[in-house]
């Protein structure tokens, strides 16, 4: 083997074949392996006149391959098998190697194997990959952790297969260490918190509207020419549309439905919890999903009452319409404020340098959360690099304004009818918290104070004060 | 050292020096030990008179002291100080003498350590103790886990000591490793959306009511006559009746409105994430202690317009207040009902056998959560161990059924006023999740299979499809 690679990928299941694909496209050397030889070939057979492959059996013959500095990623499941391929290949590197690990990894696991694999001289490049096969194939969203050095050599060839929006790559370096994928993991959170707002918004148009699956495509269209013009409003649409071939009735009627999730919900809530950011838009989602395919609950709360659901005119359902889209969007403006705020306080506690700005700019194309309004999120961090909340931004804070009424209309329609919208009424609980000038945290800690001499801290004076609640003229004293 | 103490407490902080007196005052010889022996020395000479203590300086003597099988009760922080000692104290005990960990350790740890020194022929018994200070001394509820031959060695000790309700203990043995731990996790949780709940109601009460914290105090003091009777309804009271003496004020408003937190709300949510038990109103209450503390965000959020606030008359406050009791009892059940709901699932997960009869009979006293409601859950699960939800239960669906009106609208008057209340909608929302006939979960589902190929199943045929999205006909394939 001589070494006229300039990328290698191991692990070609349907992620890392396409992605070996879009780096051949764009011109790359591309040297390809698998555990099992047999994908490799069938790889190079079937897709080896899209551009430049070398097929290699062996690890000897994938490293020999490679340019220098070897530049080599790898496609494998995240976990067991991702340690398993870096202790397979780290021993035939050199140092200034670089091992990128494309998985959907947990960033906790790349800071572990960045910091082990740096002791050894080598790079190791935890990048968050977001699009599915077709994003890989066709251009992807790419957020790359690791080193600077790392990525000078390897920036380029991201930005090259990346997605391209008004020209610009859809990829670029989040920070060190596991930066990469963390910033991948809220986009998923972020994800997931969006579409249990579109689903929330979908029932009430279809229970409270009373608008079938077909007219309701339609109203998500037209929102698409909107501000919520995104990638899921738009496939939205398309699922709300489609008529079922076995039965000729739509397609969301014959859908089971209890959601499945694959987990990086559950890792952004539980991060969250441990960084004190309160994602709790995101939170209800991933809950959501996981009470949808609760059956015996379910089973056991059926037929219990709800509430009352006079319908509506049809001069009423297009009011009430208007409504939801100000609820969306309000509910969506502070789902991406608990994502935004929790990757700043990730920031802070693993010292990444994130430019905020940039990640609304990669998140423009090739992902799955890919909306106009990230533009604006983009021109926002621009504006002040130190914003702390989108909400603080004018145009958003007017539409926030604008949106008063209707979002809370629609919240109070919801617990009135019965209607579930756990991520709307977490989102407006989220923005009345925070708009508080008191909260009744308060009387928390006076409970805190009381059974467990927690203390508190006064809003007059500094320090730390408990009071003795079981003498009888109940004294202050400084903790 | 002659081996004549029955039970031994080391680490002598406030609540293992408590537990240790607690014992010695029901006529147990008990073995105190500490790592520095003037914490020992000031506990004998403090408290000698109230029983029979054998003060023991070094870890040997401390471990003579003990009769055999040895009962030797660690009081330490958790983590890494749990382990040191276990490490310090293992290697001097023989075959069948027990570890008892009285703190607030990670249930998962306490798997891993009751595996090890089940290697080693030790008994290790993962014990939650609730009931804070007062409770270790008067009487705490107590939690077991660890095998049940340890448990007939230890479980008198334990029900002596333990408060009693009805002449009942409030000790028992929960089921095996970690359960004991994983239990008083979960209380603890509820404890955390219990607190949120009233605390929202006291907001409410207080912003759209208008009441001042005395006559909240008064409200409280009514209701905790009735079905809410409970221990943290009674100090709710005591707390928002205190005048602050420094400032002549009400004290609850010269705390700092900044709710801290210790962690094991964050561990139940975690946990629940893990097992896909959606504790919502959980997940609400520890994400708005944190969201209190988030100086920077509130900052942000400071003078964003809210909802409308019209004063109430004298008798629509009180309408309203009997309206508020309604949603504070429903989502109180409902905040339960995910507890028990996580429990069960955890059963079923680490095949523990958890009678939860025993659980609500055993936190009817000693415990933070402590209410006469528990006796209602006790009697539910003793008439069906295999409940499934206490909604399944005649009287609390009654209740529920009674509550729809007023906590409807407490939440819709909530959401429209600008009163945050993300522990009531959670609580609504969840009940109106499973009460569904149909979620748009199948929404979610369909989009899932649209942008990742994640399969759907039908509601007409078992199996699982994938709809070919990007081809013009849209063809159904088995998965």
């Amino acid at each position: 083997m001589n070494a006229s690679a300039s990328i290698g990928v191991t692990g070609l299941g349907v992620m890392g074949r396409n992605l070996a694909r879009n780096f051949a496209r764009h011109g790359y050397t591309v040297a390809v392996h698998n555990r099992t030889a047999g994908r490799t070939r069938a790889l190079v057979e079937e897709f080896g006149d899209e551009g430049a492959f070398v097929a290699a059996e062996s690890a000897d013959d994938f490293v020999a391959a490679l340019q220098r500095p070897r530049r080599l990623v790898i496609m494998v499941q995240a976990g067991g098998a991702t340690d398993a391929v870096i202790e397979e290949f780290a021993p035939l590197l050199e140092p200034g190697d670089m091992i990128i690990d494309g998985g959907n990894a947990h960033f906790a696991d790349t800071r572990r194997r960045e910091a082990a694999l740096r002791e050894r001289g080598l790079h190791f490049v935890g990048t968050g990959i977001s699009g599915g096969e077709e994003g890989a194939l066709h251009g992807p969203s790419i957020m790359v952790g690791g080193s600077v050095e790392s990525y000078a050599a390897l920036g380029p060839m991201f930005e090259n297969i990346s997605a391209k929006v008004d020209g610009e790559p859809c990829a670029t370096h989040i920070g060190g260490d596991g930066a990469g994928h963390f910033v991948k993991m809220v986009h998923n959170g972020i994800e997931y918190a969006d579409m249990q707002l579109i689903a929330e918004a979908y029932d009430l148009l279809r229970q409270v509207a009373g608008y079938a699956p077909a007219e309701i495509a339609d109203i998500f269209r037209t929102w698409n020419e909107g501000r919520l013009g995104s990638y899921l409003i738009e496939i939205t649409a398309e699922v709300l549309a489609h008529t079922d071939p076995a039965t000729g009735g739509p397609f969301v009627d014959i859908v089971a439905d209890a959601a499945g999730q694959k987990g990086t919900g559950r890792w952004t809530v539980q991060t969250a919890l441990d960084l004190g950011s309160p994602v709790t838009a995101i939170a209800q989602a991933t809950f959501a999903r996981a009470a949808s395919g609760q059956a015996d609950l379910r089973a056991a709360y059926a037929g219990l009452p709800g509430g009352t659901t006079p319908p509506l005119s049809r001069s009423e359902a297009t009011r009430f319409t208007a409504q939801v889209e100000h609820a969306l969007y309000a509910s969506k403006v502070i789902a991406y404020d608990q994502g935004w705020k929790m990757i700043r306080s990730a920031a802070a506690e693993y010292d990444w340098k994130i430019d905020l700005a940039a990640v609304a700019r990669i998140w423009r194309g090739g992902c799955i959360i890919r909306a106009s309004f990230l533009d604006r999120i983009r021109a926002a961090c621009t504006a002040d690099p130190d914003l702390v909340s989108l909400v603080s931004e004018k145009e958003f804070a007017a539409e926030i304004g604008d949106a008063q009424v209707p979002w809370r209309e629609t919240v109070a329609s919801a617990a009135r009818r019965g209607i579930p919208v756990p991520a709307f009424s977490a989102a407006l609980a989220h923005y009345d918290t925070l708009r508080a000038d008191r909260l009744p945290a308060a009387l928390l800690q006076g409970q805190r104070d009381y059974f467990g001499a927690h203390t508190y801290r006064r809003t007059d004076r500094p320090g730390a004060f408990h009071t003795h609640w079981s003498r009888p003229d109940r004294p202050e004293t400084t903790a």
